[in-house]
């Protein structure tokens, strides 16, 4: 059987991110993955697309209406840019990958809620932080292999992964992804 | 090594589920999983998870709860419900598991928008329906082997699949969950 696969998976094209970068992170292989590797493909390429998405639609938007709320009263869009940037930050460690990039995005977009404080980073900030996370974050999904995945997370002891052997990387990866969709669906809601 | 794999996924117990369904939808083991199976008992750890948590949101809301907007000018709950139910019924025949259970709900929650028919089922009409086709679901998914999930999904010719292999049941699973929390997240921006 020839399969010949060349996935139909182009690297994400996040503005800024290198062209190595990008190289690194197809899931173009000339040769037949195994099942491991196609499961782990499907659920990276679900993580891009989602990224992609979130990527066009913050980084297509004005700092004026990054300050308009996603409905009346609830949280704006520069909180769900931030957050979203947050989180991912904190994946970084999470999965190994390597120490976070931007710790103190918590207090304003994770620990607190919205509205409540003072000197929160700025659009600008927040901009360079979530192609600079993501960059990271895509950068160290290439170094993993598909049993990398399998392996615990930083957040579970070796003696509760023992009983507990789905508390994986990928896991982490399952939730955040559907983490950024649960945002994206609020964000959807904005008037435009 | 005695891994002693007990998961810790517990049935999702959707009202109305009988006791050998969710029996069957278990995924515990006695014996260590290969890492095929880790890797789908994650992803399906992910849509049982979102699936829980959408049944107690929309089945504890009132009818009267259901006919409120998520946000000003933006759909119904029951609309969301619906359009869920429309959704994940339509899932039975692209993974292969039988005949989709409640067409009729397209024309009211997919192909047109909240609030632009006459006729809509009733929330007890779709209270029905979210149960009895998740259920069917959950029964399909237990009947799947690893290697199941990576066999193409009903939308893609043998042709296409060959060259985009990655056009399978699994990224079926991982879309409509994400699919799922991008309402969710909707639904959450509901005034309480």
């Amino acid at each position: 059987m020839n399969l010949d696969v060349v996935m139909n998976l182009d690297a994400v094209l996040i503005p800024g991110m290198t062209a190595e970068v990008a190289d690194s992170i197809k899931t173009q292989k000339e040769t037949p993955m195994t099942n491991e590797e196609l499961f782990l493909a499907v659920a990276l390429n679900g993580w891009k697309g989602n990224i992609e998405r979130a990527d066009k639609i913050f980084s297509g938007l004005s700092e004026e209406e990054l300050l308009k709320e996603v409905a009346p009263g609830k949280n704006r869009l520069i909180y769900l840019w931030g957050h979203l940037t947050a989180v991912h930050d904190a994946m970084l460690p999470l999965l190994g990958i390597g120490r976070r990039l931007h710790p103190e995005f918590d207090v304003a977009f994770v620990s607190n809620p919205d509205k409540s404080q003072a000197g929160v980073p700025s659009a600008e900030l927040i901009r360079r932080a979530w192609r600079e996370v993501n960059t990271r974050l895509f950068e160290g999904f290439a170094s993993l292999s598909a049993g990398d995945w399998l392996k615990k997370h930083a957040a579970v002891s070796e003696e509760d992964f023992l009983k507990e052997p789905l508390r994986n990387r990928l896991a982490i990866l399952l939730s955040r992804t559907n983490h950024l969709a649960y945002h994206l669906g609020q964000t959807a809601l904005r008037s435009k």
